[in-house]
């Protein structure tokens, strides 16, 4: 597989593809666990509720043949669809804001196994900063240009209180900083060509709420 | 304000701005403590990137009124969207899974400042059974019908691994509980009527992935 090409597909992936895929994956894994060697779009759709035209259309993306009548290798599908989606590629990151939930997901051991690896924290909280959780240190935010030159650290992730979110986010793209994991509910604006990916606990809260009351 | 009303206005809410009006908030907080007493839709527009005219549309949902000129009244608009989104009203939530996210979720005291309380937790992990994280008790498995009886709880929070996803909401949703917080990358199954709220961080990992390979 070359890997000019792969990125220039990657490209052009629509995101409810992005988010779909992992899916499949899980689907995939669950099923080597139960000894299955192959597995079809029609049983993926079964399991997933999503239709299987549509299965074979988000696969289509991947570098990945079915056998007629047998479907997917499913150790295939699993080893393509990790590599695909990033997951085995360990993207360093750095963590910005220890507070409960930059805390919380230092803690989280499980980003690293999806090819995330935080590799330093930075905060101003003299209490924290030079100590470490779950290993990982913890520095003052004002040396960060300096440990951005020790790490090839290409993401940050935002878990500062909202009114510090622009200004740390500047501060991160300033230094070199190319994607921004925007965890806080503030919107963040970036240059052209800096990727951000809102992930904002909140703002699902609301919609489950939301949606909560009008099923109760 | 007639409660029967916000609700049934609520459920014609559509998920894009249950997702925007959070960005609003924390504009709108920011604002208060900048000391300012007013906010436009203009000034909103400007500090969030988003049409004044979906600003507009979207504060329509909302029981507040702008005044000529000045636009809203900042600490209102505060009020209003907090108590609009659910953030005020205390939902009680279970957790079911107490492993690194689910672990993680219980150190995150955010989420009570946006109307989640976490009750109760529940594993199978006899070294976590009788302990507590951040306060909050970890029970048998085996114990959740008995511990719905205690607790009016609508809301179960899954972080349990894919193997046992669906088993576990499967018993969740026959214990009681009307609404799913999934963080599992599992596309699970639910009755109609059961809401399903999906926040899957490896989701989002390859989305980012996926769009940084494509920036540098």
């Amino acid at each position: 597989m070359n890997q000019t090409n792969v990125l220039k597909e990657q490209n052009q992936v629509p995101e409810p593809t992005l988010r779909r895929l992992p899916w499949y994956l899980s689907n995939a894994k669950l099923l080597r666990q139960q000894g299955a060697q192959y597995v079809s779009s029609t049983q993926i759709s079964k399991a997933t509720n999503i239709e299987a035209s549509q299965i074979a259309k988000d696969l289509s993306y991947v570098a990945i043949t079915g056998r007629t009548r047998v479907g997917y290798d499913v150790g295939e599908l699993i080893h393509v669809l990790e590599d695909f989606l990033g997951f085995t590629q360990g993207h360093k990151a750095f963590l910005f804001g220890v507070g409960s939930l930059g805390g919380a997901l230092l803690g989280d051991s499980g980003l690293l196994h999806f090819g995330m690896e935080i590799v330093g924290a930075f905060d101003i909280n003299p209490a924290k900063v030079g100590t470490t959780i779950n290993g990982i240190p913890i520095f003052h935010t004002n040396s960060f240009e300096e440990r951005m030159r020790d790490h090839a650290v290409n993401i940050g992730i935002l878990t500062v209180p909202i009114e510090i979110a622009q200004t740390i986010t500047d501060k991160m793209v300033a230094g070199g900083i190319k994607a921004v994991w925007n965890f806080t509910p503030f919107r963040i604006r970036v240059p052209y060509g800096i990727v951000v990916q809102n992930t904002s606990l909140y703002a699902h809260l609301a919609v489950m709420f939301n949606r909560l009351n009008a099923a109760l």
